[in-house]
């Protein structure tokens, strides 16, 4: 396997060398390109993603990312533009996967262990993420702006199939999210699309609820999802959403995937690069080590992705309350492999 | 006071009943018309929303609203984009204010009463809600569907100054609530009126969070948010979370406001219709009797405000266990006043 390592920014490198750790102790022999972008390397040559980059990523069969950005160095926007999203688009990570699970020893205020267990498949490369929109008379009483999302057949059905394929593998229940009743044209395509590409799942059972109702659904009752399919800005919003009600993003993983198989697909931890306690090892890498699970198993390391998945469960399941910093949870999950 | 009051479908004509009472307790002599719009008119008419329903509405001073929608009888959307949203348009609501508080007696699994005590500012006239999009190519493999949010400084403009008034009489806290870093030009126009009016109130905090930050914070740590303002649809969602997070929405009360004064404003409960328990006294009036509290507010009866308000909250802390009827409830509170 050859594996494209972006540690990134902040906690980012402390956790990604973890991951890194977990999948070299399952798997030997990885071949690993570390890549510098991020805040850092902006900095220094105002280079975000070039195209050299994109094709020396291509090179490879999968990418470990861990955080990007800096905000006390770079302003908002400036990595997330110009460096999270173009990698998402130039690489066609159309099916951004995010699971959300409430592991066994952790807590949740609002459920128990195996009450929720759901996957969010979050459409990647269209909505409102295309930058397709515009202002005139800025700065003036007079300014208007537009923001536009754009959805195509094209793009909403590969999402629609990829989360139908989920949806049959694991408990046969598919939730769309969306506002249909106001966003009647995005809405309709994608309601369309579940109702025909459903013909071809006859098993899997079709729910609908509109964002709103799926926030209360979230809060009250999260057991009744298995897979989610939404838009790129419902599943930004639903997949924050979930990661607080399973007690925090310490192990909400992810995966940008171009299921097509043309691009290398992606995996990084949801949370940010956290700048505030950076540099100290206080960064919880399990969601880095559950990336990398998707990561195993997006490249059919099935046996592999279990063991590592078993090994963070034993370690969640028997944590005890001590503090431990960064290496001494990836060594605990190293050793209960 | 000309009071117009809109029961609507399902529990609504119930739980605007108790409303009603309250007003008539506190505020003798309102003047009251009422209007059959909703499900049933429309079947039986076609109507959704007249000129003449729109004009005669105008000679009122206020709109109490109870639900609008039946499923079961018409296809959703229709009465939400020929009825509901028609009438905000119409009558320029474009304050739609939301409060969220955790009442005395309540019980929410993620904090104390008192804990959570916010408003948000949603904007009402713009945005999404503007069915400003399309679609060709409607139902082949070739469709594009686009979804255009319209944002104007004239109408992020007044609900900010709104906004700022409210945080001003309140805590002096006031958070903007939008995705900056991906929706550059909306995003960009609201950042930068919050900050260009924020000189005009010097004594009021200013913060900044994204929608899917503000997810985590709404069920990690709701206290942090004294006003918040935000556009037509990240409104639409937090308003649904918050009133999770309080322990259900059966107090979650909201105006849709024209804080011009040109038209009358409109006060309704953020539940819906709910048609599985219509027609059996179940439903729980408490949000629409809050929404009659903010409609004495909003026409300046701000001791029958506090009297009804008092009440509720009397009532809250002191009901058993015991399930009551909607008039039952209705009861407790004006014995209460
Ligand atoms: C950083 C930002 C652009 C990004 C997004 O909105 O997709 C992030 O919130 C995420 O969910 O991966
Ligand atoms: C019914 C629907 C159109 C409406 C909205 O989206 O505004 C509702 O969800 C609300 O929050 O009042």
């Amino acid at each position: 396997m050859k594996l494209a390592v972006i540690p990134g920014d902040g906690i980012g490198t402390e956790v990604t060398a973890e991951a890194v750790k977990v999948l070299d102790a399952v798997l030997p022999g990885i071949e690993k390109t570390e890549f510098d972008f991020g805040a850092e390397r902006y900095l220094r040559t105002n280079d975000l993603l070039t195209d050299a980059d994109v094709a020396a990523l291509r090179e490879h069969d999968a990418i470990l990312l861990g955080a990007i950005g800096d905000p006390r160095k770079v302003a908002p926007g400036v990595l997330e533009r110009g460096l999270l999203l173009p990698l998402r688009f130039a690489l066609d990570h159309h099916v951004n996967l995010r699971p959300s699970r409430l592991y066994p020893g952790e807590r949740s205020p609002l459920a128990e262990p195996g009450e929720i267990d759901f996957v969010v498949v979050r459409e990647g490369t269209e909505g409102l993420y295309t930058g397709n929109g515009g202002a005139i008379r800025v700065g003036t009483p007079h300014e208007v702006a537009t923001e536009t999302s754009m959805n195509t057949r094209f793009g909403v059905e590969r999402v629609v199939r990829d989360a139908f394929e989920r949806a049959a593998a694991r408990r046969n229940k598919l939730t769309l999210v969306h506002k249909t009743n106001v966003l009647v044209n995005g809405g309709g395509l994608w309601q369309r699309t579940v109702t025909e590409v459903s013909r071809d799942y006859p098993g899997v059972e079709v729910d609908y609820c509109h964002i709103d109702a799926a926030m209360i659904y979230l809060v009250d009752n999260p057991s009744r999802f298995d897979v989610i399919v939404t838009d790129n800005l419902f599943g930004d919003i639903i997949t924050d959403l979930a990661g607080a009600v399973t007690g925090g993003i310490g192990t909400a993983a992810s995966g940008n995937i171009d299921a097509s198989g043309t691009n290398p697909s992606m995996f990084e931890p949801v949370h940010g690069s956290a700048p505030d306690i950076a540099g100290q090892q206080l960064a919880d890498p399990t969601a880095a080590i559950l990336s990398a699970v998707l990561l195993l198993r997006h490249l059919g390391h099935e046996a592999e992705a279990v063991r590592v998945e078993d090994a963070v469960e034993s370690f969640l399941s028997n944590r005890g309350e001590d503090e431990m910093s960064t290496p001494e949870i990836g060594d605990a999950i190293v050793a209960a492999l």
